[in-house]
């Protein structure tokens, strides 16, 4: 699933220096823009720098969120899964990127797409944005983490690749307490990561008070073995957990099975951007 | 699942006072002989009693034994587990129930397949067994353990289903501790449980030094959350978790699913109760 969704789901792909029609908004070097598909919205990705994947695409609907009030996206990258929870909620959302490069990329996807009094990009550090943001003032939090710990783990991607998919700059630990801090009582805490680490995700979810409540196994064709999870914990919550039904990417005849291409392309007369799909 | 497989499955059933050819294995008031289906081997069970369920079929075949030394199953109940367990390894296989009544009923099961040498039946506690049992003496421990928490619950059953089905004698917490106390290092212990209790099998594995690497979950029909869930921890390992196929129950014309009906029935020329079926 690391494949990002431009080579899977072919977007329309525009070669341009500046951001579509607002010239203000300059794309660098490498940079592309690509369509967001099931909503009107446009992202600006780099092949050299960071693209995002399907796994971004699932938590985006995925996650409960409210409303309205704040929501919160760890390790957000490019911006994808603020641009796509905007779709879906009339809330305040921020996004949390340590590093500059992505989350300027982030910045002016939003400016590019006029959300900029909807959506703010912080370049700021997971493990210390409670000191200027405070605990608990988030009504629901999303993350799509590092995947890969460092231990002796080859990596190959170049630097920003290897921030995004390693545990160079936090460990899974650093997410799930930043999670725990950001989120109200009550609140509910999206992730997705890899079911390899599932052990690790639901004791430290526990451990740091985000009840386990909702599981969704991603299974690349029916026949096969889970290689993505989606996670949803409520803060301070009850133990008793939902297993949803398996998501299957692929059918048979080795196309998208019909819940992907929903996910990805809407249904019909939800493309004009008020769309609020419910989550899966 | 909690349906017992003598109504779904519909296996060959008995109305006699002893068990079968052999006159000197006798049946109580209520007591009727099953097959057991995909072997030549036959179990007693009782409505008023216990009757085992789909749940055990599929911990036999999910389990893996290790192809001699010594095999374990807590919460025997009727001994459906270690019945079917005997046609997958040459182990010596003991099983653990609390209950003198069905312990019973597994005692003479065992005799009337003929099976007095190679399997074993305690009418013991699970929390004491390893007092004379020993510590780490199993080379694979199986468990198909009460589901229900008795926190307000109504028990509805009678006395041995509930029993069976309840924390009245063991909490989840006992029940992986007991397995931790009799698994050797490097040993595997598998349970099925309802998904619901997810979180907690897998923090109070971890917290025994069972470390969770294969889960299976059971959905009913494809589209319908799992009911049931399948987990095989390696004592002493290292973390990384796979997550298997769903297994669905159902098609979507309602009938089994080919895998279903391959665990119960197995594989043409697989019925010379020599068969040793991989596990799924």
């Amino acid at each position: 699933m690391e494949e990002p969704v431009k080579r899977s789901i072919e977007p329309h792909k525009e070669t341009q220096t500046t951001a579509g029609s607002r010239p203000d908004i300059p794309l660098l070097p490498g940079e592309r823009i690509d369509d967001l598909l099931t909503q009107n919205l446009r992202i600006i990705q780099s092949r050299d720098v960071f693209s995002f994947s399907m796994d971004a695409v699932l938590l985006g609907r995925f996650a409960s969120v409210p409303a309205k009030g704040r929501v919160l996206d760890l390790c957000t990258g490019n911006g994808v899964i603020p641009l796509l929870l905007s779709t879906r909620t009339r809330a305040q959302i921020e996004g949390v990127e340590i590093q500059e490069r992505l989350a300027g990329m982030a910045e002016r996807s939003v400016a590019m797409n006029g959300l900029r009094e909807r959506i703010t990009i912080h370049n700021a550090d997971l493990k210390h944005f409670h000191e200027t943001a405070g605990h608990g003032m988030y009504d629901a939090v999303t993350v799509n983490p590092p995947y890969t710990p460092l231990t002796g783990s080859d990596i190959k991607a170049n630097e920003h690749e290897a921030i995004a998919r390693h545990e160079i700059h936090c460990t899974l630990e650093d997410v799930v307490q930043a999670c725990a801090r950001m989120i109200k009582p009550g609140g509910k805490v999206s992730m997705v990561h890899r079911p390899h680490r599932l052990a690790d995700i639901l004791v430290l979810m526990r451990k740091y008070r985000i009840e386990p409540k909702r599981v969704r196994f991603v299974h690349p064709r029916a026949h096969m073995e889970a290689n993505m999870v989606l996670v949803e914990g409520l803060r301070d919550g009850k133990p008793e957990m939902r297993v949803l039904p398996p998501l299957i990417v692929y059918n048979e005849d080795g196309q998208y099975c019909e819940e992907i291409l929903t996910i990805y392309y809407g249904s019909a007369g939800k493309e004009d951007g008020h769309a609020d799909p419910e989550k899966f």
